[in-house]
């Protein structure tokens, strides 16, 4: 593997490797000092057509304590204002000297069409209603943490399914894993096909809400309603918003809420419901960072470290003994 | 102490800390490799919801001078945008591994308010017209610095004291450390009541010109003509402005002229006043980062550093020895 | 030299002494870990008045590749918006703890006045029409690279000299290693006079294209249309682009062709074309970075280590022992 553009690349032992590697991450982000030196001299460039300080952030604190370099390119401010291409620019960035591009893009494709011109590394930040990757990882990661598998868990993914990039990388990861993953949403906001999609569907959130292990709830954004997609907010939270009823319901059966936020309180979630324990948004967000630790390391690490390590000697070994050399 | 919120946080006893720490990291910033690795592993967020290079930059000097790695999370182009809470948007943060949160907002009470819901250290980067504590520590060492000390010393507030989070915290710190305090302004531009400011008030710049040690000039937004609090620029400068009359005359009298920045030359201040050698302006914004340095070290430094020392050991032993440990 | 403000500060033995030591930064970016010590302990500002996201990464990768901090001031998000001067920003940045300063201007001269005004090192970034020399330092080291010298070597800069910094450094540049340069441009694109220029000037690309060891490719801006400059762009693209014709007789001739970025494909240069081996243009930004570091050497690193070097020694020797130095 030498880019990470889709959970495809990945595949079910793919994504395992991920997950054993961020165990070690976590160890490190647990330290006085959360810092390992095994990407010293390498840059990591975070290059976000669209805005996503949250991501961006936890990309570069992944970077920053692997001990690499980072890079901000702020599309909003560059050269491509002036018209110079995608493609240019990616020539003149890799230039400078650069290891990795962690890509973000408003547009389906675009990190893959950089990989395929960038002789550095591609990772895919998130790119149109394509996939998002890392975030599907470390869903993975935090189900795995709080319900010990993924193999058998009944995950029902809720709401704007059709325009979310997270959705369609969770689909792809957590049926990966074993899981058995529903769609509920209403039709307008399920994906014109799904075919080859390993979900079933329902309409109805009240059906589900008591018979699975995660609740994993979508972004509801306002312009849908634009575009005519729901009929109001109100209705849509009345229907699909998990209600301080219905997360009762589900809590009771012991199931975990998730979302990729930023979460709106009072559409997808009511919100006194979004403090509740049961809810995991936090901790997603906290394992963004080793998960991605994982993944740059897994991309950008000496092969020799991965190689030379006892059986599940990465996890342990490699931070170990780079942290012997970190001074700074 | 575990936040700084208000110059009440600390009290006499507490400023005079800072002020003694400070000494120390003044010497560290002389320096030829002006850096110590006493917040090594530590991770110091600006969270600026409005503008401030200047302060932003100096907390991040700061930070980044003590061995602190700085994140920089700009509102404007975060999920705020997109109707995340604040207080989601702190959690999110938090989550990724932070330490300490400098908070600067445009409304007064946001940093306390985040101060009750975040687990890290929060300090006041200046918040609406409430208070700016680190500036207030500044301009106190900038005047013990030049006079010896505060006691005794009579200080005029010359300005906008309405609208000025400088001079709420400037007058308490101030007053803590004994000095005697004077606000200057017409009644448009003072709090509607002073009730429990331990300050004298005078409406004539010419009374109080020659008896003072320090002026201090508030910057003049021009958006106060437009609330018709005073009736023209020039009617403001004639009477409340450091003309060069006044000036030489506050010279004559041994007064040193401090202005938080940026200055309005021509408003508040006359052109080339501003450059007189009794102008300590830049003393004050150079005494920032080892002020900054002394509070960040204050609320996130080890505990045992700082009761093992010696007397005064502090100043002198936590840098020496931590700067050993330091290598890049 | 304490500033470099325009290829007039170097002459043709520091443009000389620049190229030498980038010799030594090329060999330090091909290490596995492309850093050295040399400038720990310096702070190097950005302080881009203009927006150059292309010009500001190399700068601040060279800083940080000498083991420099780096501080980024955007203007416009700064002091200056709320009615700050230049000057009083410079004072303000200054006191932080500054060791030198990367200006880009829209205005010609900034820099030199602000290099007045600090005691800092300054550094021209580009400013306005008037002068960009760490471009044509790194333009003289990759036409050195691909033509061994430049003495005697005929160089044409075509397009809009009137408009270009690049253009004046470049000749500048060009002309004190001992190139022939011809400018080629309609007389609206040349200044009112060359007076003192040491060029000829040719009307006609077409009978230049085969006689060059060197066509250098102007950035052709849309503006110029507006103007009324330029009849049109494809009127300028049929007279002044490198078509696919004329680039196939200059690639014949043995040419090499360079561009400042960002191009336009399709106006001053064919899309296909600009991805011919003889276009060295991302040579060019490669350079750029080990050329910066030689230029932030030479007036930042310690005057020692220049002179008690063996001949040559800088080159081999300052990094080196830098290195063994360094450790994350």
């Amino acid at each position: 593997m030498t880019d990470l553009l889709s959970i495809d690349d990945l595949g079910a032992e793919g994504i395992a490797e991920v997950l054993r590697l961020t165990d070690s991450f976590v160890e490190v982000t647990n330290r006085p000092i959360p810092r390992v030196a095994a990407l010293r001299g390498k840059t990591v460039v975070s290059l976000f057509f669209e805005d996503s300080t949250r991501t961006r952030l936890s990309f570069e604190a992944a970077a920053k304590r692997l001990g690499a370099d980072v890079m901000t390119f702020s599309a909003g401010s560059s050269s491509l204002k002036k018209g110079e291409s995608i493609r240019d620019t990616i020539q003149t960035i890799e230039a400078m000297g650069v290891d990795a591009l962690v890509v973000r893009h408003a547009s389906a494709g675009v990190p893959a069409q950089i990989a395929r011109w960038a002789s550095s590394v591609v990772i895919n930040g998130g790119d149109g209603w394509h996939e998002h990757p890392t975030q599907a990882l470390l869903d993975c990661y935090t189900i795995q943490q709080r319900l010990g598998s993924l193999e058998g868990r009944r995950v029902a993914i809720v709401g704007d399914v059709k325009h979310s990039r997270v959705a369609r990388s969770d689909v792809k990861a957590f049926a990966a894993l074993g899981a058995d993953v529903t769609l509920v949403a209403p039709p307008t906001l399920l994906p014109p096909t799904l075919v080859g999609w390993p979900v079933g569907v329902e309409a109805d959130l009240d059906q589900v809400v008591e018979k699975v292990d995660v609740l994993y709830l979508l972004r509801m954004q306002r312009e849908r309603m634009t575009e005519a997609l729901v009929p109001s907010l109100r209705e849509y939270t009345a229907r699909f918003g998990l209600t301080s009823e219905r997360a009762a319901r589900a809590e009771d059966a012991g199931a975990i809420v998730m979302h990729p936020g930023p979460m709106n309180r009072g559409v997808e979630i009511a919100a006194e419901v979004a403090d509740r324990p049961n809810v995991v948004v936090v901790d997603q967000v906290r394992n963004g960072v080793p998960v991605r630790m994982a993944v740059l390391f897994l991309l950008l690490g000496s092969r020799r470290d991965l190689l030379d390590g006892p059986a599940g000697g990465v996890v342990g070994e490699v931070p170990e003994e780079a942290e012997a050399d970190v001074r700074g």
